[in-house]
This record gives structure tokens, C-alpha cells and sequence, in this order.
């Protein structure tokens, strides 16, 4: 396995769904970074399973636990850890799905991997429970981004086939944060909540697309051509578990265009260099052009469902149904906001120290 | 900047459009694999502009130049550094875009990263062309895949807005590889011709989307969480100028339907474990499931085109608008499959080192 | 601050010595390898400050607290996050030194470094508490290594200016490892113990030289040029506080002799090649030869000491005398060879996975 | 093989010695640094086979070729490519060494880590040949390093049995670099060739000691704890073949002597904080505490020798005796010197980039 990401502002995750605890150590963080323990906890607080539609009915308190690296509330240079632990465990749910593999799971793959010594409880290092470690690292990152002036927020701007209109990057600051959808546009909210509950009725569950905006990034950031903004930024994404696409600015749209409506051009405004538009999503040969960077990231259905699934037995070499009882979201589109707007965060941190955004000691 | 790729399997790309040359250095790759310097070449030649519709006259040998790492044939587990060189330079064309910087070109974003000290000549190392050092690396990484039965390749599913039907995976073996488009069903290559001549006679561009497949990849390869196989791919193809997404499998489009839709059921065939369908792309928790991995790479059109363009005179700081003459494609897609097929191939082997698929030494 | 260690078999090292707790986490560990907790907690046991003459009276119980990466008694491959409690701490003892920094301690650079953010607490970060992560990160490798037939062992070769005579390399193995001083001849230990009581009685410290062999390493393990054994253990064991010097085998020694006598012949040994001896410490192009590996670490006295010192006020500018009371070591020496044993042992643990020595599952 | 060295500022060797060229790619450069190929090539002569006594008899002209990364004499921000092409190649002198290894050799362990498919011609990759890439890449990194004003300086302080007497670091700046044996005290300096000479009339070679002293360096630069000043600089300097030791400041004699002699006091000089003496060698904490850095390098003696040595012939599973004839070194300390410089300048400049000491661009 390979958990550490970043290659100067490095995270280094680790813990399992069902072991002790899920935690991370943040380092190479700027020293005098003000750090509020009750920060991270609010941040933290936007992943919990709480009252968000669809959510699963295992309620942890999630209490940070600050361990390293900070001293009279101020970043030291040192690394950080972080943890959580787990209190609400019930590993029997999870007892066949070593040989019984659940489909749209690791299941299979990673008993192959470890050679059947992967925790397999609760779906062990594979479960979406090891992102709060990410949203930890995810709330340094952002304290440390807001000492340069750069912000990030991610939305809910699909759940299913509910789309929600697209909106001006600046106004993802107007969002009110702990809405429970994350989603910007209240109608569309309604009806993703729709959504949801008809897929709980079912057994089923649903999907859906995040964006993430960062606002405030100056021109010039990025370390091309392997280490530019987009390849580091969804590397980083992909680690979400169910993240199955990624595009930035206009994305996938733009390969149906011509370049004449891609293009963006630059203008102008009050002395400052811009673009008219922002197709590029803040983004030209792989540095941050100083308008806002935009990018989105589609998430595939929770794979656990009641609905009776095909699979086979491993040990027995035969097909057998399977029928996932356990406590589990019916959509997770809604916890994995904070879980993106960390790993943007996350990604752009490591590259603003690379390219001399953030220094070494902030004042 | 960041110029090497892959913790094990390593690739250092280097070279300018206009400079002396455009290479590439892989280090870490097994030693006992035959390589021969015409099959570099032939693979090299799939990105040269050449009777595609859409390429640029510039048209050059690029003869590949393997300096080291090879001997009577055989790697010997030393670096292998291969280079072409540039002859057919005209950089007298490219001298404005310092102060008038392309819209849709890194020139703006490059003359704030590096203060105005990048080579600007045909867009320097922000150019197309260093995509060339990306294809030998791939042809070496593509030897060492094929030695454990691992085979990639791409092809060109969408120009502009024609999409050719999608294929079964396996049929990509039977594609032409020399077919002028990259294109897998004749019908559609007939057309999407027809949009790239369009565009071309308007002066404008066309993009369009990348197919890779890869076969042979047998279970449990990736290196979770940070170094799965989503992440480690798509951050070695967003390093590929124009790249604006890429998705997995039913990519975005499993955001939009139901967890018992996108979900793969497990099927015993033969005695062997597989998917009844592949809507995961073939990875699950990053690690290969064993079925073919599908990607999907969404291009943007060429920025450079003639149609006249709003930009800035950065010097006098006012907006002018810029015609480009100067030689380039008018669509990419063709020529970005091997580069595509290269860079996959690339992560791949990286990560099939560090899974224990491909071995220090090749028998 | 960079405190990852390793390309595949990476720790990543955090806490402070008069922080809540000092940690590791041990990522890219093969899944299977069998892990007791009593074992780390035996492992670091050696390194605490207990019966040895000279350690300081600051105890503490170390007791290991394993949070994630194992179950039922085996590595899972996920990474394993170690951490000991700080219980006994007396921080006013150290409040005076972020302004009059103490010779031989890192007080004066890390204040400029870090912007006078750090940790001065105990020596903060620079502590050699710290060290207690890297030995339970080394109890980790040596359970790996020791699955591939693999064992590393160090001992005291030198206190002050006593030195123990040179011994087989073998031999380390009879060495009991609870001796207090970690020498392997009595009559040494006991005029070394002199030696530290000596320096004890006057204020003052002393140090010494630990060698470190490395036992049924087979040939070919190393990853040269620019990871080589010398240099990927010389990098770990420069980590250890204290260390100034590091030798290979005949090391410095070597450099006064012919080349006749240096080299090492070749002799076949009931089948096997060995070298009738061993000067250049089992290392030939940085790869390991199949003989012993052998390398010294000169250490220098503990900076601590309560004889009056000179230095400076850096907030009045202006020299003044300093006279350190609080807890410290005479002599470092006996608890620092687990820790130089660790670091071997982590360095190897990852060039054996890198070389294909070590599996990513073991059996 | 592992072939690049940094995390920032990072360098990636390649080439044979009877290959086609032997070079080296340096990433991570800053934007803006004035470099003229006539001093890389000055740089590089130092390393040359000329006149030094003992120095090996295959004399080429290592003209270098700056490919890459330069544009209007000044980085670009781009990787620089740098190559010599080797012109004086006699292979049939090597070819028995692939079952015949030769003593203090990596023949043996390279035959069975590369499987026998290492390039076995004139030691191939691990010739000393290869260090003319480390020479390129350091002559660039003292570049970069001049504009921060810190200097770079080795020389030989021992040949042999022969040892120069210690010097003020200061006065290595006025030492004559193009001294042929590059030591800085002449009598000391005739008494080494007269050591060189002797051996070479027996057939046999001699090793030494080389010093490095870096000036100008400011306090607070290196990233602990595992990347610290040592522990860089040793991993740079241990991939130069035939060292087998190194230790920074009083080094090893520091473990013979108490805590009271060795910790440097601090002392106000005119305003700046310096230590009275510098028996740490310019670092504290893996951190430089800007005194003069001292680091000294222990070279074992060339392994090849014409005196007949025992070896075996690993085919036929017996002992021979070998006598190695060929071109080679009687001493290579002398060549070593620019090389040990070049390493220690990479590490640094690596670690000034990372530190915050050498800026993105230099104006």
C-alpha cells in the first residue's frame, strides 16, 4: 500500500473502519500556522453521518484527537497527527465478505492483493471511513492556503439525475455550509432529497457529481509538466473511495466544441490580467492562469445495497446471492463535499509550497 | 518544474519544441527485456504528424536515438535515455507570444512561474512535442508490460461531436494501428474526417475523447489509498497538454444511475472469477479486478487557431487581438492515441513493479 | 521538516518530546508478517532510559500502543500507526533555551528555521525521544526482514576513549541483548562504565561508536546508483541525534592502505562464493556481496551537561554562561544501539522490497 | 537501479562507460541562472584524466553538450539535459569480468542483481566514468548556489598514509583549483605523489581522504528529521564509487572526547551569532547553523590493480587467480575532488530549494 501523498506538504493516512482509530500526519506544514482544535472538529463535523437524507445509522461522535506538531495553537514546523477513533463497531455484520465479495467493492481484488490478511472488517482500509482522516489533513491544508489568500469549497451539483443549475464560482461563498445536501440551489436540493429517500425505499442507492472552486489562487502555480495542477489534483481526488471521473473547467464538454469557443480570451479589468470566460477551469499547461479553478468529480453509487446482488463464493468456487444487510448511506454524495474540498486542498497546498505560494514560515 | 514520473518504474521527460532535442530518461525498469530501437521508432511514428487530416506541416524524422541502458539488445536495468531531434525549426513565428500571450497556451501562466525566463519558441517545453520523449518512454514501459501479457491500447472514440459506437474491449486488438485517425469503426472515422476538414477550412480546431484499454491485467494490481490505479493514471495523462477529464469505466455516467445498476456482479466462467458486465472499469478500490481497465480521455481542441482573438499586450498592458499563423493541427485527438496508450502504459508499469506483477529481472 | 523516510517500506515519524506522545506510522509493510505487540514492546525496552550507567532519570513506561495495520496477530498490508505516551515531563526546565540556546543542541538553528515557532519543550522535535518511533518502526522491519532469513544486530564498540576489541561478525549473535552498556566483551564494559561515571562525577558526557552487522544478507540487494546500501543506510542513521561519522566496513581505514590489501578476494566455500575477508563491510557498487554488512556510527558526547558553557542571550544579543540542570544522559551510547539497529534495519527493509528480496505477501 | 537523487532540485544520471555517452538531467532548477557551457566544461576538466599523477592513461575529450533547459544563456525553468559522448572505448579489455569478477568490483553482485544482463563493459554502470554526469549536474547546482551566495570547495587532505595538515575552511578559497593533485598544502603535496608513484611502479593503487567545506551557507537550512544536512549529503556522496566513509566536523574523533570539549560555544561577533569553534561541522539538528560546513570523505583504493589477485570464475565454479590489465587509476582521489564537490552541491542546493533559501526564479 502506498498512503502517503504530497511530495513537500505530505499526508500520510492510516487506520481501518472497524480497528482502533482512522487518523493522518500532516507534514512539512509552514510553521505559525494558527490551528484551532475546534476547527478541525466543525470541519470534521461536515463529514459525520448526522442528519443528511441517506446517511448511514452508525452515529460516531468523531472527536478529534491532536496529537503532534502544533504548540500554543500555532503550527511548529513539525508534523502533525491526527486521529479519531471508532466507537460503534459491529465487525459481525462484515464476517463473510472474505469469501462472499460484495460487488462494487474491494472486496475481491484486495484478497488477491494481501493474499487474505486484509482486515476485512467493515470493509477495513477500503472503507470511506479512513476520508476523515483526509478532511483532518484537509482542515490544515485549508488554514494554511487561507494565510495566502486561497479558498476552497466544494458543492453538491448532482445527486443522481437531479442536476442543479450551474452557478458563478464566486457565489460558492454565499453557500451556507452545513446545509445537508451541500447542494446551492434550494429546489434542487428538494428533489435530490427526493431522490434519495425513493433509492432508500428501494434498497438502492444513488450517485452523483461534486464541483469543487478554489477562489483567490494566483497565476502561476503548479509544477508541470508531471506535477501540474490537474494530474495532482486528481490523483489526489481518485483516492476518495467511488470516485470514478474527474474534468476541470469545461471538461469533457470541450472535446465537442471547436477551439474558437474553448479558448478563453484574456482581457483587461481594472490593470488585472483575465480571462472572458473560464472554460480552461483556471487551468493552462497545467499552472493556474489566477482565475478561479473549478473542477468536478463524479461519484458512483454507494456500492452497498439490500437489494439482492449475483456473486460468487471464493471458497467454493460457485455463484451465490448475496443480500447486504449492515448499516450503510444510501448516498454519500453529501459527506464527500468536505472529503473533496480536503483533497483539492490537500493537492494545492503541496503545490503552493512547491512553487513559492506558501512559505516556510507564515507571519 | 516537476519532470519525472513513477516512484519505481521512473520516467525524467526533457526537451523543448525549439530546442536542440525532445527525450526522455526511464530508470527502474526490469533488466532481460528486448528492446529494439525500430519498434521505438514505429511506435514514435503513431505520433508523428503525418497523413492524418489536421496535422501540422511540420513534419520532421524524429529518429530515435537510444543512448544507454541496452546492450546486445537487452535492457541491463540501467537507465535507458533516448532522444529525437528537432530540425525543421521555425521560430521566428512564435516570437510575440511572450508579451501577447495565446489564449487556451500556457504562455501567460509561464511567463508568471518562471518570470519571463521560459523558452517561449513554439511554446517551449509547454509544447505538444515533448509528448515524443512520453512515447518512448511508453514504448519501453509496453515491452516490459508485454512480457507479464499486459497490452494497451487506445483509440480515438469521439471528434468534435461525432462518436464512433462503443466497442467491445477485446476488439481492439483487431484495430488497425496504423489507421490515419485512430479510429476503430470506418463509419465514424468517415465523418469525424469531415469535422476536422470543417474546422480546418474555418481556421478553427477541433478536440474530441481517447479510448484505452488495457488486456492481460490479471487482479489485486495498484497501490491504494494514494497509489491506485485511477489516481496514479489520470495523474500521468493530465500531464499531456490539452487533457481537460478522464473518467473510468461508466465514468460520469454512473453518477446518474442506481447502485444495483453500476454495480458488477461476480460470475464464475470456467473456474475463473469475473464480472458479469465492467461498468468499474475494471478497478475497484484502485486495484485491478482482473477484467480490462477502460479509461476515457476528454481533449480540448487545439488552441492554436487563425480565427482572429481577443488577448493582452502584457508590455503595454491593453487588450490587441492576435491572429496565429505559424504551422499547428488543427485537431490533436489523432495524434494524441499513442500518447494516451504511452502514458497509461507508463503508470502501469510503475505500479505493476510495485504490485510484484513485473519482476526486477525478466527471464 | 521532513520526516518520511523510504521509497516502498516508508515511516513516516512524528511527536515531541514533551508533546502528548511520540509515533510512527510504517506504510508499505508486506501483509502476513506476524507482529506482538510484547516484541515491540521488548524492542523498546532497550532503548529506555533504565539500569544502563549514565541514562537519565527521566522515566517513563513506553508502553507501545498499536493502533492500526494489524490483525489477528498479522500485518494486513494496510500501514501500522505506533505511538508511546509522554508521562513524565518537567517542561519548565527547558523554558529559558528558545533565547539562550545550549551548545550542541539544535535550539539556535531550529529558532531561525522555523521562525521561533518550534517546540522548545524538551528539545521539541529534536529530541532524541524522538527515536523511540524509529525503533518501534524498526521492530516492525526486523519482523519482515527476519521472514527472508535477514537479522541486524548492533553493540557499544567504544565509549569515550575506550574501545572494545574487534569481534566476528558472527559472534553478535551470542551478544546478550539485555546487557546494560550493549558490549559484547565484559572486561571493555567495565572499564567503559568507568569511563561514564568518571564524566557523570564532573557534569560532563562522553560518547562512542556502535557498530551494526547485518546477517544473512543474500547478494544483489541495493538499488545504485543514487540508492545504494551505503547511502540509503547512511541517510537513515544520520537521523539518530548525535551521529557525526558513519564507516563501511574497512572504512576510513581503507583509505591508508594499497589496494592489494583492501580488496577482498574471491573464494569458493563449499560451493558458495564468498571473499576470504570482508573489508569492504559485505558492499561492492552499493549492492550487498552475501557477506556480513558491516558499518560504525561514531556518536559524540551528549551536548547536555551541567559544567558551566558559554553562549549567547538572542533576544539581549550578548554572550552569557549557561549551566543546564534538568535530566539528561552522560552517555547515549548503550541506549542508542536499538536505535542505530532500527534504522539499519529500516533502510534494508525498504531496499529489500525495492530489490525483490522481500515479497509483498509472506507466506 | 535507482538513478535520481533529490526531491526538488533533482538530478537523473544515465550512460555507460563504453556506451554511447555518459550523462545526467537536472529538474527542479530555478528560473533565471546565468550558465555558460564553457564553466560546466572547466568543471568537468577538473574530473578529467590529464596530467594528475596515477590518473588513468584513456584520455577523451568529455566535450559537453548542454541539450536542453538554456535558452539566451539563462535556465529556463526547464530540466537541463547534459551528455559527454565517450570516444575512447577499448571493451575487449573487459570482457572476461562477467564470469571472472574482479576484487573490490561490483561485477559479482551486479551479475546477480541484474541477472547477467548488466553491461559488463568497462564496468558499465558502475564505472567511475559515470560521476562525469554527477560533475554536469553540480557544476549547475554551484551555479544556483553562487546566487545565494554560498560556496562549494573540496580538496585532498590525505593520500595514502599521507596526510596534509589541517587548514582554516576560509582558506580553501584561495586554494589553486587546477593544482594537479588538488591538495592545498605543497609539501604534503609532493610527499602524495611520491605515494601515488611507488604505487604504481608495484602495480598497485592508493585511496585517500577528500574535505569539503561549504561557505556562505546561513543558518537554518536542512529538513529534518530524514533530511537533514548529513543524511543528504551522505546518501549524495556514498553513490560516488570507492567511498566508504564520511563524517561531518570533528567526525568521529568527537566519540573519543567529552561533551565539554566537543559543544561549540556561542559567541557575538560584530552583531552575529557565531560558535567559537565548529567541531559540528557547521550543523546542529540536521540544520546548518552558519558556520563553515565541514564534511570529510574516506576513499578506499581503486579496486583495479595489476598485481594478480584471487578471484573466481563463477561458470566453472572454481578459484583462478586474475591480473587485471586494462587502462586505470592508481589513485582516483585526486579526480574525486570537483566529484565530492558536485554531490555535496546537489544535496545542498536540493535542501537550499526546499528550505526556502534558493527562490523559484533568481532575478
Amino acid at each position: 500500500m502506498s498512503n502517503s501523498l504530497g511530495t513537500v506538504f505530505r499526508i500520510t493516512s492510516f487506520g481501518e473502519s472497524h480497528g482502533e482509530c482512522v487518523g493522518v500526519v500532516v507534514d512539512g506544514c509552514p510553521a505559525g500556522v494558527s490551528i484551532d482544535p475546534a476547527d478541525i472538529q466543525t470541519y470534521l463535523n461536515r463529514r459525520r453521518a448526522a442528519e443528511q437524507p441517506g446517511a448511514t445509522p452508525r452515529k460516531e461522535p468523531d472527536a478529534v484527537r491532536l496529537l503532534s506538531g502544533v504548540h500554543k495553537g500555532l503550527t511548529t514546523g513539525a508534523p502533525l497527527c491526527m486521529l479519531i477513533e471508532n466507537t460503534n463497531i459491529q465487525s459481525e455484520d462484515y464476517s463473510d465478505y472474505e469469501r462472499i465479495p460484495r460487488p462494487g467493492h474491494a472486496d475481491y481484488p484486495a484478497r488477491i492483493r494481501y493474499g487474505g490478511f486484509n482486515d476485512p472488517r467493515g470493509g477495513g482500509r477500503f472503507s470511506g471511513r479512513i476520508t476523515a482522516g483526509f478532511v483532518m489533513a484537509g482542515s490544515i491544508a485549508r488554514a494554511v492556503l487561507s494565510h495566502v489568500g486561497v479558498q476552497v469549497y466544494a458543492h453538491t451539483v448532482a445527486i443522481g439525475s437531479i442536476e442543479a443549475p450551474s452557478c458563478e464560482p464566486e457565489r460558492v461563498r454565499e453557500f451556507s455550509r452545513v446545509d445537508a445536501l451541500g447542494c446551492i440551489d434550494p429546489a434542487s436540493a428538494a428533489l435530490m432529497e427526493g431522490a434519495i429517500e425513493e433509492a432508500k425505499a428501494r434498497g438502492d442507492s444513488v450517485g452523483g457529481v461534486v464541483e469543487c472552486v478554489v477562489l483567490g489562487l494566483p497565476p502561476g502555480v503548479g509544477e508541470p509538466v508531471f506535477a501540474g495542477l490537474e494530474g495532482e489534483i486528481a490523483r489526489a481526488v481518485f483516492s476518495i473511495p467511488a470516485v470514478k471521473g474527474i474534468e476541470f473547467g469545461g471538461g469533457f464538454a470541450l472535446s465537442r466544441v471547436r477551439g474558437s469557443e474553448s479558448n478563453d480570451p484574456y482581457v483587461m479589468d481594472r490593470g488585472v490580467v483575465r480571462t472572458a470566460k473560464n472554460d480552461c477551469g483556471g487551468i493552462l499547461g497545467g499552472l493556474s492562469t489566477g482565475m478561479p479553478l473549478v473542477v468536478r468529480v463524479g461519484i458512483k453509487p454507494t456500492p452497498s445495497i439490500s437489494i439482492a446482488q449475483r456473486t460468487v463464493d471464493l471458497d467454493l468456487g460457485r455463484e451465490v446471492e448475496l443480500s447486504i444487510t449492515g448499516r450503510h448511506d444510501t448516498c454519500i454524495v453529501p459527506r464527500a463535499v468536505v472529503v473533496v474540498e480536503s483533497m483539492v486542498a490537500c493537492a494545492l497546498c503541496d503545490l503552493g509550497v512547491r512553487s513559492g505560494l506558501v512559505p516556510g514560515v507564515v507571519a
